[in-house]
């Protein structure tokens, strides 16, 4: 059950594939070099490998208990929090200027992916913390940001984020926490909030809550929320923890993963809290700080994928049963001979590589969109990062799923025996696809705003990408690359048909085949970065430069990619355009079982 | 959490899609009516929902316990299972002539599917119990058969199948427990067994264990395999249980689901046994019961999955969140109103119909392939059972998966909370790929053996059967079926395809396909039935016969199929040609994450 950080494969997506040097155009990364990320990288699997990886599994077995309002988190968690912190992990992407390291947030998402490969539950506090800070960032008074930051930034305080009620889920305005106005500049924030991720624990000495709450006569629904600051201990005149805030955690969930993960029903009575940016505008704050939780979602659903992959590949190498054909030696073989298991590993490695590359085209191209000082440059970038955040997200996390499901397949009898561990990973991916919006809200970011924007521009240059790529591919000198331009071709054709038919669609139609356009579109979308992977690793070959064995596995990896994902694309364009009319026409009699 | 069974449903399968009428023309169940099916169904239906379904989420909870060799199974089971053998629920496709009802496999696998989505915990005890009968049946004794039969039909005794051990899983000719003569005609059995579903138990009086060994100086591998009869208490001389016999539980397993049913370590201390059948023909005795064992494991991937289905529509009409675009009244509306929601129930229930159609059409060929009293007929039915076993074992237990995954992103974050009972499905359905022979097994029967059948004469039967269906889509005289022969017409052109390029292929590209050939094979072949029950349901309306909002729900749910399912078929091709040079030609470094 143990578990290496692929810094390699992460290094060669990001400078490769997402273009992460790219970001010194900006100058906004003055310490940022290419040694620099190897050397990063390198101390961040470390501790991702030997400290949290570790106490993945025994932290699912002991959970997490609530007593008294503490919450006391698995063994081991408080310490390795600590050295998490030690290390300064949590401000990686920060500015200098609040106690971070100033480095892009590309890195800061493969060390995110390494924490989430390592432990889900472990990884779900910092990944909460790294969304408040943004906010404060964005939003927050100097006031705030001076108390704040840089505690949360230095991890010594943690943060969560606080949206949903029992009747507030998806629709986040239906919500009824209420602030009052204690005439001081001070709000009392009074209601209760459930599944607040690490709402409650003993790593951090105070803990920084977000809560949307609802000020007195606010309009109804979404335009009449706001986002206040309410921490566990008000801070003292030092920056301290001081008095004890009116806010708890009184209820732990008893889930089917992520066990070492608190997550808490918190009570708000009369706490306490601070406006965050305007009134009203808690909306607007909450979707600052959307794109990068979504993305780091998304990045959790590789982390989860490459942990089970690893386990399930180091068990096909030992595990023997019967004759592989084409085996060497004598029977019986390692089970990683026989097709069909090498082909199930095959297909998750290549799935987990093209998520990991969507995530980190995404990520790199946010830095740009942030930093880049070519105005045209970065609105491109913001269109990129806008495209791709669903994707991201529901693709990513999809993938999560199904290759934690493989993991315990390969694994045959012993895959659902708790103490292999392969069974964890796959009651842990599953939270990934509904949690920070389900994917079916991923998908109808996509077909409606997204594919809106700019009259569909993002999806054009997108396609536009493609299409390089596929020129590349056919133009190359290794005659392994002109086969992937033949998957890839009919496969971004389809995703362009599709997009004209969801452009034009109503909305009822567009809305019924969304999930399958998100679907296609990640998958064209993982196929052409695979294969902008497998052009780099040809003129890495032909330049001699770094590993020729791992540069023929990214063209391998693409290979298997393109003939089996890419090349059913096309036929998920009947699926897209089913439309509202054969789901709706029939009447809920359809759907009932009698 | 309750579940309605779905006898209409079932009726309708059985009846006009997988013409279970036609056992009529054996003569081997007089007692066999329409009118009885429907007596049987509704009764059957009354022990499920009432009885054991409320006990599913309670014993998932409570899971049982091993004390001193003592099972002690959930609350209510063995009340449960005293009600299972009152009603004669054991016997119900088994000869008068044993004690049990005479009737057709067929609706026992309808019952079998009431039973396992009422508790998939539960249903594993008579499921285990209906191999040991076949097994007894077809090759004990005449002595064995009288001592032993009556007590399993009944109920009043269960059974088990002891095969795995823990280096012998997939790879059952490397089993090494032994059977040594006692010199009066018994063995002694010793050695250890794992992962013995129901392997001991408080809700029988005795356990009739059927274990594989080798005896003596026997051939190594499957030839040297032997099957024995070891039961917990040795009758004595009036056929009561009487002596305790040298075999116990030492272990039960800590698994990820089926909480509720005991999978025990069993050990053989020199245990009293007796040969079934041939001495080195254990291999074939399995194979008698492999059959009906391998469609009861399918038909339970259909009782979960509709299960998880019905506790997510239940949801989806109760749930509101959100504004769904042309719905009725203010919002919020129901979850189901959102397209993307009626969507995902929509696909959830025509894969649960296809895969259900699929087992039944099963069941009935392996009626009349037993009993039909013209031999060719006979040889043909077994012909086509042959043929679906493996699709009906495979296709439907990842169906069950993909829909009680799908159950619980319906629910949104409740479906992650324990108490929302969705998880439970989603723990339980995953082991049914695994067991009774991975589905990595099954995919290699039918693309190994299946498909070689006197020169692949039952794979060219059913395309023809798939064609007819074709021709009778496109000349309906409802305008709603020949779209539907738009869709099947190619999919069964691509299976077609495909399986002429696996017959040619080498054995290494064949076993590197195979997963998704046998994917191919179920979606045509669930969308082939789903069209015969389009074609059925068009006859009813033009008759006037039962009623017409359910059958227009048939044709409905064959559109949905055709248009997601099987307009993606084609794209399966270069998938399943992929080959074993893509797989292995890169070696093991492309698979290594470095």
């Amino acid at each position: 059950m143990s578990y290496r950080a692929p810094v390699r494969d992460l290094r060669f997506c990001l400078e490769e594939i997402a273009a992460l040097d790219s970001v010194s155009a900006t100058r906004a990364f003055p310490e940022f070099s290419r040694e620099l990320t190897g050397a990063i990288l390198e101390e961040a699997a470390k501790l991702c490998n030997d400290v949290i990886a570790p106490l993945n599994w025994p932290s699912d077995q002991q959970g997490c208990t609530l007593e008294d309002g503490v919450v006391k988190t698995p063994n081991g968690f408080p310490e390795a929090y600590a050295k998490f912190v030690e290390g300064g992990w949590q401000g990686l992407q920060f500015g200098t200027e609040h106690g971070g390291m100033g480095l892009p947030r590309a890195l800061g998402c493969a060390l995110m992916e390494m924490l989430q490969s390592a432990s889900m539950s472990f990884g779900l506090g910092p990944m909460l913390s790294f969304g408040a800070i943004e906010a404060l960032i964005a939003h927050g008074s100097d006031e705030q940001r001076a108390l704040y930051l840089p505690k949360i930034i230095s991890g010594e305080w943690s943060a969560t984020m606080n949206l949903t009620e029992p009747q507030a889920g998806s629709d986040v305005g239906a919500l009824r926490t209420k602030a009052e106005p204690n005439g001081d500049g001070s709000w009392a924030i009074s209601g209760q909030k459930i599944y607040i991720t690490w709402g409650e624990h003993d790593c951090a000495e105070n803990i920084v809550h977000l809560v949307l709450a609802r000020t007195p006569d606010s309009p109804a629904g979404t335009k009449g929320i706001s986002l206040f600051l309410v921490p566990k201990f008000l801070p003292d005149e030092n920056g301290n923890p001081g008095k004890r805030n009116g806010v708890k955690a009184i209820g732990l969930e008893h889930k089917m993963g992520i066990h070492g993960s608190p997550t808490c029903t918190m009570e708000f009575a009369g706490a306490t809290g601070w406006l965050i940016g305007a009134e009203h505008k808690g909306m607007a704050a909450m979707f600052t700080m959307m794109n990068s939780a979504r993305l780091n979602v998304g990045v959790q659903g590789v982390g989860i994928a490459e942990r089970a992959y690893q386990q399930a590949f180091s068990f096909a190498k030992d595990r023997r049963q019967g004759r592989a054909p084409g085996a060497e030696g004598p029977a019986p073989h390692a089970i990683i001979d026989h097709p069909d298991v090498r082909r199930t590993l095959s297909v998750m490695k290549a799935k987990i590589e093209a998520a990991r590359a969507i995530c980190l085209h995404a990520a790199v191209e946010a830095d740009l969109g942030e930093y880049h000082p070519d105005a045209e440059e970065a609105v491109w970038s913001r269109r990129r990062e806008e495209l791709l955040i669903p994707v991201a997200k529901a693709w990513s996390t999809d993938v999560g799923v199904e290759v934690a499901s493989l993991g315990i397949q390969i694994h045959g009898g012993m895959g659902f025996i708790e103490e292999t561990g392969a069974a964890q990973h796959y009651r842990d991916a599953r939270i990934a696809p509904i949690y920070e919006g389900t994917n079916g809200i991923q998908a109808i970011d996509l077909a409606g705003r997204k594919l809106a924007m700019e009259g569909g521009l993002a999806f054009a240059e997108l396609i536009e990408d493609v299409r390089q790529t596929v020129e590349d591919c056919e133009t190359s000198s290794n005659p392994a690359l002109p086969p992937l331009a033949s998957r890839l071709r009919p496969a971004v054709d389809a995703l362009e048909e599709a997009a004209g038919w969801m452009a034009s669609a109503s909305m009822e139609d567009k809305l019924s085949g969304a999930t399958q356009f998100l679907k296609l579109t990640g998958d064209v979308t993982g196929g052409w970065l695979l294969c902008v992977g497998a052009v780099a690793a040809q003129r890495r070959l032909k330049e001699a430069e770094g590993d020729p064995a791992h540069a023929e596995t990214r063209i391998a990896l693409a290979r298997v990619f393109a003939d089996t994902v890419l090349a059913a694309a096309p036929g998920l364009i009947s699926d897209i355009q089913l439309g509202a009319e054969a789901l709706f026409a029939p009447g809920e009699v359809m759907l009932e079982s009698a």
